[in-house]
């Protein structure tokens, strides 16, 4: 039996998703789509609005991908009406709206699955797996540079959340993700350097954010919104046993050699390039936990988590102290 | 409109085509396959013989991927018939054979495109293009090495028309293909060195080719049936303005640093893996040539081409001296 | 005329310093040394106390390799007898003494290198000259990796000043020299993680300091005390119109590839293998600047600066606050 | 003791000879030097006509970096007088010559070490010993890659002996040292593309050389007199369990990232930088062979050897037909 599948949304995420599922996994099927403008909408798929997919007893899983301030509304709503869901991150901006959403889920019997899509990255997964192989030994240092090419246009910077809450976020969930460990506390240096749409709005754009594991163990962040050179997305990890690292992927690997120097490739430019293989793995990730009733690879705490540490950067950079993050928790 | 395409023959390769045209290439559709082993064919197209999918006014083109010994006739049906052609290469073990077909070919208005995929391998095009603008200045060498991780089973080994015209030929086509040069001489030297089916076989397994073009310039090809650290399969180019080169892909470029050395990921070990995407490229390739009526990129001369550097390698392995290609042409 | 001069100590720096002398710049000549182990003197050259050989007028120029806490004795004892200095860092654990014993340099006319030898050292000069030729463009990020293959012994520990003092002094150095920035704000985040001396000794392992620049702009650095895999020093640079980045160097640069995977050396285990060449090029480039009259590449308030910077560190960490450098001048 | 050494020649050679044992070979004294230009010769060591230098009884070896026509002469004279030598590739041009002199060296008791200096570079070094620790397994085929920056001056081409006897040697050399095998047949292709001075000389520029072992396995060696991008050094040793290969040593290991791609450094441009260190290697185990009454690294035989080779690969090249290496034994 396929997995009769909603999606709602279908801006640049959406379709991705869409795609996805329609061309290269056999086992699901999207059998109904909503968005506000219709001109997105596939021709040969059912459409209607969002609350009626979830409704729709045709419907056994939604994929959310729609704004971020209708993301918990839509997850409660399939949390009571049983459909299981896949929602792009973050849940809310709200720490105390993410967790009552959390409760209505956990009162529920289904499952939620946060789109943490690095997650699903080859090279993050096999540092990961050198971790958790004891590789590593015991961790020391976490290293993540995590850089856009081109800072959002302004409309997206004003309703983003900011810096941490849109971008950085993905790095938080990542610093957890390859150590296995706790944050207890976050120091967040920033500044707005690259001017532009970012000053504009009030954002910064260049931030180093420091990440105090339980057991004293660190991670280093750094993140900006303009990279002249592409997407950076690298990690390190650093331990009593050894160290591994990850470099950005490339369109091709060739190098030329001529009289004035050796050149090779720019990293992939664009976030979709990057991670087209990883949008696919947690898809086929989520319809095989859902199908085959296995544990969700990203839960919802885990979403809460990342957006705690998010809310404790964004204090600690105005405060200028380092903040603990029990000092966040609702 | 899209294009109606019928496939001939689904096993390793045909798949591929199969599952490339029906998933990602939306201007054509298969509405028809033949395979002699019914067990191979999807259940939800029409499948019928050989002949008949060509004669079948339904089809627009066909995509032979059947065994070597029946390319030939299949594409002067084809021609005939007046039926666009995809063919795996090599269209035949014969010189007079692929001449004889490529002379019906011209006579009809077909397309036909070889099916010599690396083509459309990303880091080879990379260096194509630096070629083409003049980064390379005149080429003076090509060196190509292309190792298979493991021999083929005995039995593919004893009808694939020895290493030259199964596995080397791909790297023939490949120094035509970047430098845009005409081969005028082969010299090969080759030895059977990893025993087993090879041996039992009477073929060799290792080999260096060097080739002189029409200017005196040289390509040099090594080749290996079994590395074993996999799929190796490396070009460089070097001309009197600058070199390139491209190396292999891998599935992660993670490095891991421990106290006992530096460790990364071994090459794709397929060709499956490494050629994905260009299967895809090829086919789309083939397909808008075909739907926009433009010159097809891998022409029937390009397979005679290729198989008549193969030829001339088996005989100047076979007597030892170098053999001029105007010596094997028919 | 060669530069005569009078090295004071000459333990593992002190002789990396004589046989560069010695050996390789014919512009210098070692007349005297004085070191407490009488062992460790060389048979063919003149030997004495270190205030003897300061006072002796045979000698121009002093390099003072003693321990740290000799340093300021010694350089104010130069400075009055108007010798010429080279001393390794730091000038001293106190910032008032230092800043005592520059004064006292200024007032005199003689000139004063620091040894931070890592100024000189190819790749880290590469950086510095793209960003001086505007590759860079506005800098925004600096990241330094710094980490010793295992901690030095429970003795070293205990008279070293500190992690920060000891050996992030040099990374402290290098964000300037980099940047060509003022730093005016340290954070660091610390811990011992490894256990053995360095927990015995009270000291840290384990750190990552994170510093802002006067333009908002920012550096971090991570040091470990031991990574088993050798000696690791990576330097990146981040602005407006690019990134550069720098690697270990390594003894070798095979890469073996296998069944199991692709192995290739570890980073030069060593400083004094790493830096060997920098070491010669900073002491010709102090003997340059005493025998033509020219500005000193490093000069005492680099030091200063270094010393500061690592003060703010070890406050910063105690106190777990950003801790202004304003707060540690004297 | 140290060993008295007598240099003859003190061309670019013959200078760095005299430099690595004067400042960096305690065991070894140069006490006199020769040369026909005595403007080369340093002022203070004594000199002397390079016969009289051979008999002087204050001499214990012999360096000779003289023209190659003077080499068996001096060799010869050496042996009468039991002083050992070193001495500069080739022995001489003609292979009965060479073998002449080695019968007299092996008539005398000293010994004979030849100056095929790339054995002793870390990069060669470490394949070498992959090979020997049978990592690589039974070798199949040996990849080299020799390319000048530029070619030399007509009058060197004019009494260079072609490009393989001059230069090519190395890499034949190269090929037996890594193997540990014995050639038994040579073809050569080659052509002149550069035009200019090797066009004037009548010589080639550009070759692929293919070498057959005596089990069938091979190597292949790629020359050109002129790469843009610098001197380009490579070997890649393939194998029945691995392959391994090392690249081009660089001045430093940046990678610039900018918006128009990203950039690294060329090789070391010219063979004093790339083989600084191997220089001084091999001059090591010259003098310590010769004290300590070892075996030397690289013998007479080894010369010969390697000129045979020379010599079939320019009778390949001119008759265009493989040659048995037994065919140009004297």
């Amino acid at each position: 039996m396929q997995l009769k599948i909603g999606i709602i949304g279908l801006g640049r995420i959406g379709k991705i998703h869409y795609n996805n599922i329609t061309q290269q996994i056999p086992e699901a099927e999207v059998v109904m789509v909503a968005d506000v403008c219709h001109d997105a909408l596939p021709t040969h798929v059912r459409h209607t609005e969002a609350d009626k997919l979830i409704d729709d007893p045709r419907v056994d899983a939604v994929v959310i991908c729609s704004p971020t301030d209708t993301h918990a509304d839509y997850v409660e709503r399939c949390a009571r009406m049983g459909k299981h869901v896949f929602c792009e991150k973050p849940l809310d901006l709200s720490l105390t709206r993410i967790e009552q959403t959390l409760t209505i889920v956990k009162q529920s019997r289904i499952k939620l699955m946060l789109g943490f899509n690095r997650r699903f990255d080859a090279n993050f997964m096999k540092l990961r797996s050198l971790v958790c192989e004891g590789k590593i030994g015991t961790v020391h240092m976490v290293k993540i540079t995590s850089r856009d090419p081109a800072p959002p246009s302004l409309a997206y910077l004003q309703s983003s959340g900011g810096l941490f809450m849109d971008m950085a976020i993905h790095d938080f969930d990542m610093a957890r993700y390859i150590t296995g460990k706790e944050v207890v506390q976050v120091y967040a240096a920033a500044a707005t350097l690259t001017g532009g749409a970012v000053a504009t709005a009030g954002d910064i754009d260049t931030t180093v954010v420091t990440l105090t594991f339980e057991d004293g163990s660190m991670a280093v962040i750094d993140n900006s919104r303009q990279a002249v050179y592409g997407y950076d997305q690298r990690l390190e990890v650093f331990g009593s046993e050894g160290m591994a690292l990850v470099d950005n992927n490339k369109p091709d690997n060739h190098v030329y050699y001529h009289s004035g120097g050796a050149q090779s490739s720019l990293p992939l430019h664009f976030f979709m390039d990057r991670y087209t293989t990883s949008y696919l793995t947690e898809m086929q990730a989520f319809i095989k936990a859902v199908r085959d009733d296995l544990e969700i690879p990203v839960r919802g705490d885990d979403g809460l988590k990342a957006a705690m540490i998010a809310v404790a950067a964004q204090r600690s950079f105005e405060q200028n102290v380092p903040i603990m993050l029990s000092e966040v928790a609702t």
